[in-house]
């Protein structure tokens, strides 16, 4: 129960405190007894240090060292000298500490995995002893880089003038885009809260009450059946400010990049990013996020296939489509299997099928080549600048399948030859402007909001909205890092009749906006300033930082792809006595 | 739609800017036309700035000024000159601008109250229209001292090397305490999350993990019946930390408390804090919370009263209960009906009734007074230390009941006998110590936590968990500011042996505590270090710091206690398919 207390961390140890006498409270990383001494090393958040006993001259303590087991709490008080053998791979490696004393604070049982960086573990049991994964060296310093992140975000924006808030995690049901997830009122039987899956109404509001720049660090909610980048919870730097333009939220957003690339990463970043708008990403690169981190661009070649005799080109421009091709630099040498790999990953994506090309030493080589006039594929050629070696993957359909499909394929093709793997350690930085505000879903036969129903249209779009709403663009932007979107924004409405007239173009009632939105639209009456912001993921943020791919390495307690929690098996059922105060009964399975 | 963008904010305005050319955006404060001259009082988060315009020479300016009304969103462009009335009351009072353009960006509709300091308007409509009620400035200056607690805070404890984290909000119910909120799972369906009421176990997780030093700013969420100063989200500073005593965590708590007095109110305070053992506080003043900013203790006199012929005296000491009484010092003037309310307020904290005694100058004045001795009144007037004028309120029960009655009692008399409005701008600080572990529940027949399950017990009262539960104290502590619980906390129980013991004595069977916490009794055979923490009640600090009684003044977006938000009318009924979706039906009502 009670312990000597540290006088010293284990990252505290170099070559200025040799002689010093010290007490260090910690875990036993390994104790082992070798040639005639025993070897302690003790870990804490801060380093690790080797304590030494020499059975020689410490019988006493030599004995008891024998009870000593990896994981077991210790407090070790000796005195700081230099080590015969200094070990340059750990920061405390010139010194070690020879033990005075020393007692065991608490026992450990034999860990269901060991204690190390790489361990081949599944990661259910990982998951399953997170608190013993946590202590795993690559965990620590991803919550490390983590809590670096967080500090340099709460500096940032202070010293930028935001005002923090925090805003409510009890809210309204407004089911417009993903699934909320839902909280019974027990007061008001029948009725339910949301969590949110954004503060985007609020901040909006708080703009209207004149806070000029709002900042939160803010947990989101999203009933999604998850991919593996995804969690039922996750976290966003919320930002909003008013009497700004687009310009001035994304000049806000490089700052704050440089800031953490500066300090996290020792790595100076050049603002203002590079920008394109969507139509550039889409046609270019397939994506609205592109990767630009390797080139591998899309070539438009609508007007030179268009004339050809191939039907399937034919067909895709007289329907409006465009034909495009991706010229996967010396990949001729892909095999029919891989070329059939290819067409399924289009597949998966929505192509009905996939052209290829292959410009060998022996000639052109393609299915299609038959249907082709040889200036027709020289033609391609050129366009595409292909030389010998190389491949073309040529899609035709309409706009933005075309294009997307092909963007899957330019990140298939870099992942197969060896791009991606070259690019692993860089960074890219762009903006994607410039979306459309609207898009046309047909299962719906309405207009749906591409961001949000509260995204501004560009002023030289705005009479668009009457004659040609899909052809309007937002006053939107996104922070794209190695093609992920890293943060989202946009100017926000801040006319009453403009938002009306959105939420017309959405197909909501009068009466449905109303109920849904009435405390936006009365704000909006109100003196609602100018205003606009950003969101920024901050998980994804720390993957980048720490180089990993899996969200759950940057999350303390994450839930599984089926939102569990094996730690602690949430969800469970509880006792119908509490669904009864809620007003609430499980629905009986149909029988 | 565009807008002239602002140079300065209307906070930026002194002397020294004469002369130069400005534009600023922001609100109509007031506009008047006064003398020949139009003012325009202008608002924003900065300040007020007031701009004028000569109509003799700026006729279309003056024309166009006519439309303007308070809450307007304006841009004003101008020069800035010295006034010629300068107003001592505002920051920028020495100087205005003089108008050279100006448009209006938004227009307002007259709002349905004044946004001005003081307001008569019920709370309803301040709560309905909360972005107006947050245009006030009194509401501006509470959130930006919440602001200020934020960022403080963060300073503090990453000064202070603590790691921030986020432990999930989706959490597995654990029912101990209070009510949780639910979240039914969709994938799971029949199961549930629960909102986190404090995410103590992830933070005792995460000592386990190593981490050392936690801290998180967190909601918390507790679906109780809501009092004037609760919520059912709330906001804490959430702090644990390894290897440490009791003393260093409330050495932390003091240092952070002095920074925030320091930095916010300009006031130096002194530590270390006064401590007192929950016993001492109970019986000096009726409390386990305090209010030190004024004396009136009470006088314990079990031993001269159970001598006396008052059977209600004689019954409670013989039954083991206690004698006590508050002396009211000057309040023999308290009238019978006063006296009335008394007994009634005494009543509401459970007494079965209230004996009081005056000394006047015509002697004293009692109905208990024949029931005693002369010497025993004098007896009682001895230990009282009371004078003439004095009044005693007495009170005989079982111990705990006792003396929180007649704490109830003393805050009563201090808002009374104006005691209260004396002290309102002090401050006091101190820490309670040595609360009992555990009370006994008639109700349900147990023991259970007067903190949590994992506090633990004082090194030297262990024993006493076999033979004497109920006298074990726990190593537990309660920050007191001005007589609220401003923060509480624990050192933690690390040792697998004595968690297993603690949950037997809340009566929890192995299965039982396997199924809720089998994770953390897991936790504990790993290596956990030894710890403790405390949480602090923002919401609460922020209220003693801006001097309000009341919650909802220091949250953006508060519920009312029916815990409905009344802006957007959550919570609000879902569709039917939503409660499919979620494997759930509404209750019917018996017929």
């Amino acid at each position: 129960m009670s312990f000597t207390k540290r006088t010293a961390t284990c990252g505290d140890f170099s070559p200025e405190v040799s002689g010093k006498e010290v007490v260090i409270n910690g875990w036993v990383d390994s104790a082992r007894n070798m040639g005639g001494l025993i070897f302690i090393d003790v870990r804490d958040r801060y380093g690790l240090v080797q304590a030494v006993i020499e059975p020689e001259t410490q019988a006493e303590l030599a004995a008891r060292a024998k009870e000593l087991r990896s994981e077991f709490v210790v407090w070790i008080s000796g005195t700081v000298r230099m080590r015969e053998n200094p070990n340059p791979n750990i920061p405390t490696g010139l010194v070690e500490i020879l033990v005075s004393d020393f007692g065991i604070i608490n026992r450990a049982e034999v860990t269901p995995f060991e204690i190390k960086s790489d361990i081949e573990t599944n990661e259910e049991l990982r998951l399953k002893y997170r608190y013993l994964d946590l202590r795993r060296q690559p965990m620590q310093r991803n919550f490390l880089v983590r809590n670096q992140l967080y500090q340099l975000a709460h500096r940032y924006f202070a010293e930028n003038n935001f005002v923090e808030f925090e805003t409510p995690v009890l809210m309204k049901s407004t089911p417009e885009g993903a699934r909320d997830f839902l909280v019974p009122s027990r007061i008001h039987k029948g009725s339910f809260y949301a969590l949110p899956q954004s503060p985007q109404l609020y901040k909006q509001l708080l703009m209207v009450a004149g806070y000029d720049r709002y900042m939160q660090i803010v947990k989101c909610f999203r009933d999604e059946d998850l991919r593996a980048d995804r969690q039922p919870e996750f976290t966003q730097i919320d930002v909003e400010m008013s009497f700004v333009e687009a310009d001035d939220i994304m000049a806000l957003a490089e700052g704050f990049t440089q800031l953490v690339w500066r300090e996290v990463l020792r790595q100076e970043i050049e603002t203002p990013f590079k920008r394109m708008t969507w139509h550039e990403a889409i046609t270019r690169y397939g994506s609205d996020k592109p990767d630009l981190r390797y080139d591998l661009e899309l070539t438009t070649i609508t007007d030179i296939a268009k004339g050809t005799e191939f039907a399937v080109f034919k067909d895709a421009a007289s329907n409006g489509g465009e034909i495009a091709l991706l010229n996967a630099k010396g990949c001729a040498e892909f095999s029919r299997k891989q070329l059939d790999e290819l067409t399924e990953h289009a597949k998966r994506y929505g192509a009905k099928g996939l052209a290829w090309m292959k410009f060998t030493a022996d000639g052109v080589n393609s299915p299609i080549a038959k249907f082709l006039k040889e200036e027709e594929i020289e033609a391609f050629k050129n366009a595409a600048k292909a030389e010998t070696g190389d491949l073309l993957l040529l899609m035709a359909d309409e706009f933005e399948r075309c294009y997307t499909v092909l963007g899957a394929l330019r990140i298939e093709v870099a992942k197969r030859s060896g791009i991606f793997e070259k690019v692993k350690n860089k960074y890219s930085f762009h903006w994607v402007t410039d979306f459309p505000l609207l898009e046309y879903s047909p299962e719906e036969n309405r207009y749906v909001a591409r961001h949000h129903p509260f995204t501004a249209p560009k002023n030289e779009d705005v009479e668009l909205l009457k004659s040609k709403p899909e052809a309007a663009r937002a006053k939107a932007y996104d922070l794209v890092i190695n093609g992920y979107e890293a943060a989202g924004g946009s100017v926000r409405i801040h006319q009453n009749d403009v938002q009306q007239q959105m939420f017309d173009l959405l197909g909501l009632s009068q009466e449905e906006a109303e109920a849904k939105f009435g405390f936006l639209l009365s704000a909006l009456k109100f003196g609602a300033p100018p205003h606009g912001g950003i969101a920024m993921g901050f998980d994804r943020w720390v993957m980048l930082l720490v180089g990993s791919d899996n969200i759950r390495d940057v999350i303390a307690f994450p839930k599984t792809a089926s939102a569990s929690s094996l730690m602690d098996e949430a969800p469970s059922t509880v006792a119908e006595e509490q669904l009864k105060e809620l007003g609430l009964q499980l629905l009986k399975k149909p029988e």
